[in-house]
């Protein structure tokens, strides 16, 4: 067998979970190594204003930077790598990446999901600039403006009601496809006057920022905002082929951030939930302190 | 009925639980109170070492301001007052405080606890000096020195158990009281070599700094830190004035910070578990998201 490099702990994802876990782990002296092929620096978080610390918001960026930094203080490793498959070899769970291997007692998986994308021409382009993919992160911005909702089933009514929040201007598109969103939710579309159009959307158009949406007919409707509402990736095949157990495509943790297997907690958007910066990183600090816990054979949250 | 100021929410407490839902309720446009009594601004926390977005550490009491400017920000209200009841008139909770009676539709309870004391000489004059009264916010700093566990429960085990990751220099003091310690933890102490001492400590003892304790009988022991766990005082009377269940002398939520009261959510400390201030940070968020989305009659989880 070839030489392994051996951690008490290996964290898969270097977001907001994975680098609050880290900071626990590294800071109760277990060998940590996390594993981001981003290199824990290149993710894509926009401005974040609703994180205690920071009144006037700060650059995602910038807070993954403060958190690669603190666990870098605190003696982790982090290496840039991609994780390809983990196995379980006696009591070692075994990360393979694209460059190497590792081993680890214990992992913590917080490796995100991805907001599906939707082919329409010009997407990228106004990302962040009109375009969002929530609306409790961003509805904020739209107060009072017109906003277009993409999306076809009960997830897209979801974010048109909490729109409702910010401005009563509402339309969800489906761009082509059959809604099916359930009749408690087209109710209550109904009661907030927001309207289900059907018709396919070739572009988006504007300036520098979004100013509208361009029809399969040709036609352009303006708007001043458009949340993608298509869904999300769930968990990734690597929990899967790992043997843990998923629900709605998340991976199903308990109140502990445990998972199905013994010693792997999982955290952060990979679980579900509202899936906010401020809930990954006291999820990630869960998963550690309980991780922690279980090497030592204690369930440490019952005995509070 | 006398006139009272009405509100969407209202949230009982101004720490980071409490900060982080009033961040989240606001920046949606509820019309939010933030009640604690002291004034959000008088929280006794110390350096904060292991919050994610500050690798150099902050002292609890700058984040706790800079959440109050984030609230207010946002238009938050907040009073300086103590709540002494809470109470359901139809579908209003009404706030009665030492001053004042609030109304709200929903309510978030995040009133913390409170760690209870020892009644030994010195206490508060060494309290950030050298006694400290969580491991995994403290330990950190006693790694390699001699140290002390007050407490004769599970949880002093559970501490002094928590402690050997940083140092293997360990004894429980039960401090007169007989030992309540499960024969699982009994193990586990002796495997790790932790002492357990009956004789009641009279009196701390150092200069600027905590170095050592005064038994009963007059004699000193040297010690380098002293962790006080004799448990918290869990939720208080007024989640039981309200009919809210409580487990384990906390209240009782859900995975979205539900209690078993409509539009009434908890979060932080009070709720039990790993009681982190990222965790507060999490809950309090998760409990707002959820509050707002059963305003609308939906719940909001459920569909990403």
């Amino acid at each position: 067998m070839v030489f392994l490099k051996t951690y008490d702990v290996i964290v898969i994802g270097g977001g907001p979970a994975g680098l609050s876990a880290a900071i626990y782990t590294s800071r109760a002296n277990y060998k940590t190594l996390l594993i981001d092929k981003g290199g824990c620096l290149n993710y894509k978080i926009g401005m974040v204003h609703n994180y205690l610390g920071f009144p006037e918001g700060i650059d995602g960026k910038d807070l993954i930077q403060l958190g690669c930094k603190h666990i870098k203080l605190l003696g982790s490793e982090t290496v840039n790598e991609e994780v390809l498959n983990v196995k379980i070899d006696d009591d070692l769970y075994i990360v393979e990446t694209d460059k190497s291997s590792y081993a680890a007692k214990g992992l913590i998986i917080a490796m995100g999901v991805s907001y599906k994308k939707v082919n329409i021409a010009n997407l990228e382009k106004f990302e962040g600039k009109g375009i969002s993919y929530c609306v409790t992160c961003d509805g904020f911005f739209f107060r009072g403006k017109k906003v277009f909702v993409i999306g076809s089933k009960n997830y897209a009514a979801m974010e048109a009601l909490e729109l409702t929040d910010y401005t009563s201007d509402v339309t969800i598109y489906t761009n082509g496809l059959k809604p099916e969103i359930d009749d408690q939710f087209l109710e209550k579309l109904k009661a907030k006057n927001i309207g289900l159009k059907t018709k396919r959307i070739i572009s988006f158009t504007g300036e520098r920022m979004l100013d509208g949406i361009i029809l399969e007919d040709g036609s352009t409707v303006k708007c001043d905002g458009v949340f993608i509402a298509v869904g999300s990736s769930g968990a990734s095949d690597i929990a899967l082929k790992l043997g843990i157990i998923l629900e709605d495509g998340y991976i199903k943790v308990d109140h502990r951030q445990r998972t199905n297997l013994p010693r792997v907690y999982a955290a952060g958007d990979c679980t579900g939930g509202v899936r906010q910066i401020a809930t990954a990183v006291g999820q990630g600090a869960t998963a550690a302190v309980n991780l922690i816990a279980e090497f030592k054979g204690l369930e440490k949250t019952d005995y509070y």
